[in-house]
């Protein structure tokens, strides 16, 4: 497990599709944002910081598995309630728990590693370790 | 199961995020886009002409599950492959497979619903029956 | 003239290009939805309430006039401050400046018309003059 | 004055707002893509080629200056005709004409430097003069 965090989210116009609701990408892309915002919440530099002193590059998701319950749309203040479920030796799982008030409208996993451009190819990345510095800020 | 149709698309410098990759929750757009697509290319008119005749709205998302094995990036053409891999009373579930060339970038599987409006209240959506005549032009 | 109102933006990761900073079109969508933002602190019901009082659905753009001065990037809290610069008969000019802290990103103009669906028609959009207590709301 | 590209988009269903038609930041995406394409098709390397040999990281927008004739919606096919109108030292003005058939929907000027990162430093953007290799290849 890990600490939670929470990021908050208001809901635009543009973030909506022709049936008036949000349009459900955007849900993971507020899940990304809610993920990088956990680890800066505990503490962890963002990644073009890390990319200088560690090399990593970020977490690019592996997976992600998403249920959605109820719509929401724009002018709607939503919190991304986020922690870490899992911690693997490459592969961390993050769950995100997205609510308006009380209710929850949709929920997610996602899978992700951290990543480096091996070699400094910036062609190329390549998942390492789960590094413990960064483990250890999240509990 | 059912028809397999095929969609392209090409990555544009807008879709990818500052890794230089797709950002991933436009992999699920792409998906949608190809859902749509699918239904289309098996001779279902666009949801704004079935609302009119049938008031279904659209297909919105109950759950997505996808991997991603390997990234793309800007100036790539990419190939969603659709189909129905299960009919439900209520719910279809699609699988896309996108490719760039013979190579799997991401797969994914959307559980989806389709909905109309309840006595014509804009403000709600509540499922129906998968009818009858889209499965038929489906299969 | 009218009043002024501020919109806060959190920049997301999912909101930056190869580059590193906002792909630019994203300030375009904060500028919208710090317009509608304006509608609302100033008292003017969301667009799904009009449409169903007074058949307004929106106020599409007829056009956009915007310059960029400095990058932004995800992890910067930004503030549009918006007012209505000019009030035509058919048409509204709206002035957006995006900053971070004091430092002015981006200026933006923004011209629109409100929209309604002519004789309910849902495939059509008409302009219609600027409705007098929408104005006078906003002074 | 400059060759004349055409760049084609699929809209999707996610690049439609409420109102049911495109929402125009897409716009913004795709007069963008098809700058890039513009470039492409007179054979200029991606941004990451001449990054690597130039230190170009790409053609940030300036000034963006758009009008929206006619709207659009998902299932159209659209064609961005796109040139570049104006060279001066360290500034191009791209223009663009958005088209469904014969119908133009939208026009758009775009003014863009080439910048480096000065120093390697990835933290900052520095203009240079419009390089002429690329100027000549684009005539």
């Amino acid at each position: 497990m890990s600490k939670t965090t929470v990021y908050e989210v208001k809901v635009m116009f543009g973030d909506c599709d022709p049936a008036g609701i949000v349009f459900f990408p955007n849900f993971s892309k507020w899940m990304d944002a809610s993920s990088l915002d956990f680890f800066m919440q505990c503490g962890i530099p963002p990644w073009r910081e890390l990319k200088k002193t560690h090399g990593i590059i970020g977490t690019p998701l592996l997976e992600i598995h998403t249920k959605f319950f109820k719509p929401a749309t724009y002018g709607d203040t939503l919190r991304v309630h986020t922690h870490v479920q899992e911690w693997r030796e490459k592969v961390i799982v993050q769950k995100h728990v997205v609510q308006r008030g009380e209710l929850v409208l949709c929920e997610g996993l996602e899978t992700r590693a951290f990543v480096i451009h091996p070699d400094g190819d910036p062609d190329r990345l390549k998942a390492i370790p789960v590094p413990d510095f960064i483990k250890e800020k999240c509990l």
